[in-house]
């Protein structure tokens, strides 16, 4: 074993300047910035930062100067526009633990692999969770990630993973059909097949079976993404990643200076709450980031809303507005 | 087998009147009207109630007339003194699927028994989330319950559970004290080794991981409870739930009307966070309650907090108020 551990050393020094790793880790950083200064320009407040690195006994400290850098958080808080966006961008190498492994966003014990040596691996990734205030705005959020083990050459040794989706507070029939046709040309221009297996992935994946309810009235969504060639996915990644302004930042527009009433502020929290419950009960990607300790839990948990409210009754009335949304949660349709 | 089912029959019909069931199912109904009594004579607002029963197929409808009512909801929001008070109270014979078991909260398969009968179990339940509206008036839980099956006759068949725990918002010493001193006088008078017992197990369960902090400053907790004569535990069970109402309340009384800034409210509505967090993510009642739909989900999330809040920074002011109650969470204290 300890002959083939050099050329690793040096594989993974090519990987710097050449490989999957850094074309990923530099594409989503792109989209990183260029959302948070799209959403900036919307909302006129500027996000707080903290970027974070780990000291020599593996404790998380703020990251100063630029160097070292494992992970960005980005939070804006009471904007003008959004009452609640936390962003992360994550680059990093770790270890896993002997034997472990990850298909997707769920740990696993690779039994086969006897090995008793931590695997190397490469992770990065960038998700934005937007709630604005206006209760006619929706919710969206966006996720895109890239997953190897070792160099990530071996097929299975690698995975692309990610979507967009969103969550209105109050539907307008046209937002959501908008959302969807961007996500469907993106998806398109790389195969025909990908949308409508995209779709209906993110309709199953962001419902809560508690609930009998979707999260929203979806988009996109696929985890553990490979089979294919590695830069075909890239580019599809890439492509997406760079829609989802177009999808999403006109709909903020469009509502954000609608009227409202303290009702719809109502159903907005009583929503949020539902956002919540979706987060911390069925998200694997939650529960992945809280059991690995991957990143800390305060930047696992920057996805929360804001104001979230629960009550016991909190069914709309019949044919109302409400009513109207939640008749389309609990029964997904097809936009475009 | 079918020659002892007879016998099992009328053994049920005997539990109705005598029996273990009748006898912690009315003590548990008096422990709910009188906590719901007292409430609302506090706050001068009513509980609204509904009352579940299934219909021939199985469906939750309300109970009219107050026949077959298989459990209650009571909420209370938006009182003069409380911003959302959860209650429910269980009685209710079922049946588990074959080689289905619970050992305390948690379902287990009990591949021993190879019966392919679904077995008879009898529950009963009370529980209550209190949230007062002032945060200097500290949230309460409490719930005491028993589950047998079959006839609950032989050792192993049945376990009593539950207990009371404080989780205010800023700390007053005095209030930890008189919450645990009510409990230990309770646990005492029936065995001096519970209170210690308890108090660790409660501070052991309502505690986040991925925060590194418990939920409050504790109370008693117990699962499982068996292997002692059924009438003791009863007993003790009887006398905790009975002490509740003069180990919180007065608390209530004390704090309802102390004055309180707006940051105040923040650092609550952040709290609520946490409390919401530990519903969703750690409390393995919650999860028992919706992966079994024992009840409905909007009965089994009828604990949770009103208005809830996240925010990226939610540290506090070194030295502040809301510091010294981190400080507690952290490092659970003796507090008798």
């Amino acid at each position: 074993m300890q002959t083939t551990e050099k050329p690793k050393q040096k594989q993974k020094q090519k990987r710097k300047t050449n490989d999957m790793s850094v074309k990923i880790s530099n594409s989503l950083h792109r989209m990183f910035d260029n959302l948070c200064k799209a959403i900036e320009e919307i909302d006129g407040c500027k996000f707080a930062e903290k970027s974070w690195n780990r000291d020599e006994n593996g404790k998380w400290i703020e990251a100063s100067g630029g160097n070292g850098i494992v992970y960005i958080d980005r939070a804006l808080r009471d904007g003008n526009v959004f009452e609640k966006v936390g962003v992360n961008y994550v680059s990093m190498l770790g270890e896993l633990p002997p034997g472990m492994s990850f298909r997707g966003s769920e740990p696993a014990m690779e039994s086969e692999n006897g090995s008793d040596k931590p695997t190397p691996y490469f992770a990065t990734s960038t998700s934005f969770a937007i709630n604005p205030k206006n209760p006619m705005a929706p919710t969206a959020h966006v996720n895109y990630r890239y997953f190897q083990l070792g160099d990530g050459v071996e097929a299975g040794s690698w995975w692309f993973g990610g979507g967009g989706d969103l969550t209105p507070i109050y539907l307008f029939e046209e937002d959501a059909v908008h959302f969807h046709r961007v996500h469907k040309e993106a998806c398109d221009k790389h195969n025909i097949e990908f949308y409508p297996r995209f779709k209906k992935w993110c309709d199953e994946y962001f419902y809560l079976p508690h609930r009998a309810e979707c999260r929203g009235v979806g988009g996109i969504f696929f985890d553990n993404l490979q089979g294919r060639e590695k830069e075909e996915l890239f580019s599809f990644v890439k492509t997406c990643s760079e829609a989802f302004n177009d999808a999403y930042l006109p709909l903020v527009n469009k509502r954000k200076d609608m009227e409202y009433l303290e009702e719809n502020k109502y159903w907005q929290k009583l929503r949020r709450g539902r956002y919540a419950e979706f987060i911390l009960l069925n998200d694997k990607g939650t529960s992945f980031g809280l059991k690995t300790g991957i990143v800390q839990p305060q930047s696992v948990l920057n996805c929360m809303p804001g104001e979230a409210f629960w009550n016991y009754e909190d069914y709309p009335l019949l044919n109302s507005k409400e009513a109207k949304l939640l008749e389309v949660l609990k029964n997904p349709r097809d936009w475009v």
